[in-house]
C-alpha cells in the first residue's frame, strides 16, 4: 500500500511542514527585604495586563492578601483576589477548576495576568490555572514561604496532585517575574522555615559546595532569620536553581539532579498520606538516596553522614517511617519512573551531582538496593535517637 | 522604601535572571488517501515512545480503533486504547480527568505518546490530556473528520468547554506529526462533511482567493467526495492554515483571522445549546461577520453574497436563530473579547483578511452594529427561504 501510494502522482498525497517558532522566555527573580511595594512597577514592566487576578490560599490571603490588593490598587491597577482552602490536600483538579470558574465568572479575559501569592502549593495551583486559562495567560509569583522562594517559584513547573500521585497533572509555564520578599519569612512557623531549608541544603549538595559550606558556617544566623542571611540564602539557592533549569528547561538532562531526595521523598509523603511536610520528606529522602549512592559506589563515603550533620545543625528532623516495603512500592508510581524501572538522581559527593558512565543524570536502582539503603538509614537514625 | 532598598549594599537585595530557551517545534502534516498504514513508521521517526495511548470517542473507536491498534501492534509498538463518549457535550474537564486517570491507572509514564484518533472534539481532548499529563508528553493527531483534518489538527490549540463558554480551559501543544487519511472521509455523514467544508471556505475567504475559486469550480466533485479532490481540498486548506499559524503561533497578530466567523459562530452554538454543529455555526457566523464588515466599510460590497452563494452551492445550511439580543449577549463572554469590548476578525474581500489602520487583525465592533448585521442577515435568509 505504501509503495503504491508513493508511486501515485500528486495530488493523491502531500506533506505540509508546520514550522512553529517558540520565543525564548527570560524572567527576573527579585530577592530582597521589604521589596513587596516594588510589585506594581514590576508588573507594569514585566507583566502589563488589563486586569490582575491574585490567587492565594485563605491562610496567606488573611496575612498578606489585603495589603497586596491595596498596594496594587493604590497604583491604579485593576485587581481581584481569589482564594482556596490552604494545604497540600487542596492541590487538586477540583481547586483548579473552582478557581478557574471563579475567575471566568468575574469576566477576566485573555488580557489578564495571574499573581500567585503564597507557598509552593499556591504557586503550583496558580501556575496551572494561568497555564490553562484560555490556553494560557501570564503568571507572576510572589512566594511567601522559604520553600516557594528558593525552589518552587523558579523553573516553571506547575501542577496538581491526583490519586495516582503528586504533580501528575500540570504544565510548564515560566513566570513573567518573581518577587521574593524575605521579610515575610520572619513570620513563618519554625516547621515551615526548616522544611524550606532542606531544599537549600539540597541545592548545596547537588551543585555548589560553597553554598553548602556557607550554610554549615552560618546555621545560627540562618535559624535566627537574620535579614541579610535570609537574602543571601534565598539568592544563592535561586541562582543555583536558575543555572540548572536554564541549562535544561524540560528536564531531559541535568535538571533531573533537582530531584535528588525526591523519589524517596515523594514516596514518604505518599505512605504517610502527606502528614510529613514536603521539605522534611525531601530531607529524609536525601539521606536515603545518599545511602543508595554509597551502596552503588556512586557517592563518596560519608556523604550521608555530612548530610545528616548539616540537617541536624539546622534542626531539620529526619523522619523515616519503619515501612520499608511500602516506601519501595510507592516509589514505583512516581512519574520519574522510566519504563518499568525507577531512576534516581544521586550525588557524587557533597556539592556535585552524579553522572552515569553514559553521561546521564539518573541511575536505575534495583528495589533491593533501595530496601538496603532504607534499612541502613533506619538503623543510623535509631542509633542517633538512642544516643548509641 | 524603594529608594532605601536600592541604596542598601548587597546582600540585601538581588536579581537573578532566568533565561529559558524554548525549542522551535516543527512537524509534518501528511495528507493522502490510504495512508493510515504509514502511521507506525511515522511514529518511530517523529514520535518515538515507550508506549502509545490512543484516545478516541466510542463512535470512532468502533469504526477505526481496532484497526489502528492492530496496525501498531503488528509493528511491535506497545499501545492501548482509551475511549470517551462521543459528542461536544463530553468535551469537558470531567472527560479529561477520567482519561488522564485511566492512562495513569494503566501505568503509562512520561516516556509515552498520546495519539488522538477522531474528530475535532477528540483532538482537543487528547491534546489537552497530552499537554497536562505529567506536565506534558508528546501528541500525534490522526484526524478522522474533515473539520479536524483541515483545521483542528494544525496549530496546537487544545481545550475543553466549561459553563462559561467553549474552549475556555486548554493549552497550546504542537503535535509531533499529523496523519490525515482522506479515505475515511468517504464514510462521514453528509452533515459532518458539509460542516467541515465551511472551514475550507473560511480558509479561502481569509487568505487565498485561488482556493476559494477552486472550491467554487469543483463543488460537485467535492460533494461526490472524489478521492483526488478530497486530498487537494485538505492539503490546500492545511497549507493555508499552516502558513498562518507559523507566522503567528500564539495568536498575537494574523492568526486572529482564523477566528473569522467564530465570534458569532460560538455565540450561535451557545444560544442553541450546541444543537447547531460547529461548522454550520461558523458558516452562519461568517455570513453575519461579512455583513458587519460591509456595514463598517471594512469588507467590499457583495462579500456576504459571494459567501452565501458558495455555501449554498456546497449544500451548507445557514441557520440563524431569530434571537438577536441573545446572540449579541453571548458574544460578550467569548474569550476573544479584549477588555470589555468584543473584537472581530473580518475580511477585506473574498480571499483577504482585513487589517485595521494600526495594522491589527481584529476590529472592535459596537453591539448595535452586530445587531444590525444579524437583522440584515435574518432578512436576507428569510428572502432566500421564501424565494423572494
Amino acid at each position: 500500500m505504501q509503495a503504491r501510494e508513493e508511486a501515485t502522482a500528486m495530488p493523491d498525497c502531500g506533506v505540509i511542514r508546520v514550522a512553529m517558532t517558540a520565543a525564548a522566555e527570560a524572567y527576573d527573580v527579585h530577592v530582597g527585604a521589604d521589596v513587596l511595594d516594588r510589585l506594581p512597577a514590576m508588573l507594569r514592566q514585566a507583566a502589563p495586563a488589563f486586569r490582575y487576578a491574585v490567587i492565594s490560599d485563605d491562610h496567606v490571603a488573611h496575612l498578606y492578601g489585603s495589603e497586596l490588593i491595596r498596594c496594587l490598587r493604590e497604583d491604579s491597577l485593576t485587581v481581584d483576589l481569589f482564594t482556596f482552602p490552604s494545604g497540600e490536600a487542596n492541590k487538586t483538579r477540583e481547586t483548579w477548576s473552582a478557581l478557574t470558574d471563579a475567575i471566568l465568572g468575574a469576566g477576566v479575559g485573555r488580557d489578564a495576568c495571574i499573581i500567585g501569592l503564597g507557598g509552593g502549593v499556591t504557586g503550583d495551583v496558580a501556575g496551572f490555572v494561568a497555564a490553562t486559562y484560555m490556553r494560557g495567560i501570564p503568571v507572576v509569583h510572589v512566594p511567601t514561604s522559604l520553600l516557594a522562594m528558593l525552589d518552587a517559584s523558579v523553573g516553571g513547573k506547575t501542577g496538581v496532585d491526583v490519586d495516582a500521585g503528586k504533580n501528575l497533572v500540570g504544565a510548564f509555564i515560566q513566570p513573567r517575574v518573581v518577587l521574593a520578599d524575605t521579610t515575610v519569612l520572619r513570620t513563618l512557623s519554625d516547621s515551615d522555615f526548616r522544611a524550606g531549608l532542606a531544599e537549600a541544603v539540597k541545592h548545596g549538595f547537588i551543585a555548589d559546595l560553597r553554598h553548602l559550606e556557607w550554610i554549615e558556617r552560618h546555621g545560627r544566623d540562618i535559624l535566627e532569620r537574620d535579614p541579610g542571611h535570609l537574602v543571601e540564602l534565598v539568592r544563592t539557592s535561586v541562582a543555583i536553581k536558575a543555572a540548572i533549569v536554564t541549562e535544561d528547561p524540560f528536564e531531559i538532562g541535568r535538571r533531573a539532579t533537582l530531584n535528588f531526595g525526591h523519589t524517596i521523598g515523594h514516596a514518604l509523603e505518599r505512605v504517610s498520606r502527606y502528614s510529613i511536610p514536603h521539605g522534611y520528606a525531601v530531607a529524609a529522602g536525601m539521606v536515603v538516596e545518599c545511602r543508595i549512592g554509597e551502596i552503588l559506589g556512586v557517592s563518596a563515603p560519608d556523604t550521608a553522614s555530612r548530610l545528616l550533620a548539616v540537617l541536624y545543625s539546622l534542626g531539620i528532623p529526619v523522619m523515616l517511617p519503619d515501612v520499608v516495603d511500602d516506601v519501595v512500592e510507592a516509589t514505583r508510581s512516581d512519574k520519574k519512573g522510566r519504563a518499568s524501572s525507577v531512576r534516581y538522581a544521586l550525588v557524587a559527593r557533597p556539592g556535585q551531582g552524579a553522572r552515569t558512565g553514559a553521561g546521564g543524570w539518573t541511575f536505575e536502582v534495583q528495589p533491593e538496593v533501595v530496601r538496603t539503603a532504607l534499612r541502613a538509614a533506619l538503623v543510623a537514625l535509631s542509633q542517633e535517637n538512642t544516643g548509641v
